[in-house]
């Protein structure tokens, strides 16, 4: 079965974002002035041949920690759907 | 109120994703061969002080139309949640 994992990867609280920081300044500038807190990270769609969505799951988180995310400064979380 | 609006960012279809390419060739060296088409874009949250969650959707939609998102090469889609 094919599945579309969805992956979401955010900064962790508390640490440093100056792009989020920067999209933010910009914000005001467009007169977006009801925009608060900004935070830019990456979104990741991989496509997944496997038996079941837990088999899924697990190829994408084995994707995020050796691959897509950086676990110390950064969090993910993954959506499965079958395609 | 408070708003939590999440905007998922990706290559549209068709168009060429190379940073997509790269990691699905980096998946296959990591022995996930499972793992077929990858997309690469962005995730961004914006935090939106707003009377309702329209008033809140057409805030992020500005947003991305006039600066997160290349409508030319990329497709958004926004998710809103109170917060």
């Amino acid at each position: 079965m094919k599945f579309l994992a969805e992956i979401e990867i955010l900064p962790k609280k508390g640490l440093l974002d100056p792009q989020g920081k920067a999209v933010g300044h910009s914000m005001k500038a467009l007169g977006l002035n009801n925009i608060g807190e900004v935070f830019v990270g990456r979104f990741i769609t991989l496509e997944i041949e496997s038996t079941d969505e837990k088999a899924a799951f697990e190829s994408a988180e084995i994707a995020c920690k050796k691959l897509l995310a950086n676990l110390i400064m950064e969090s993910y979380s993954i959506r499965i759907t079958a395609k």
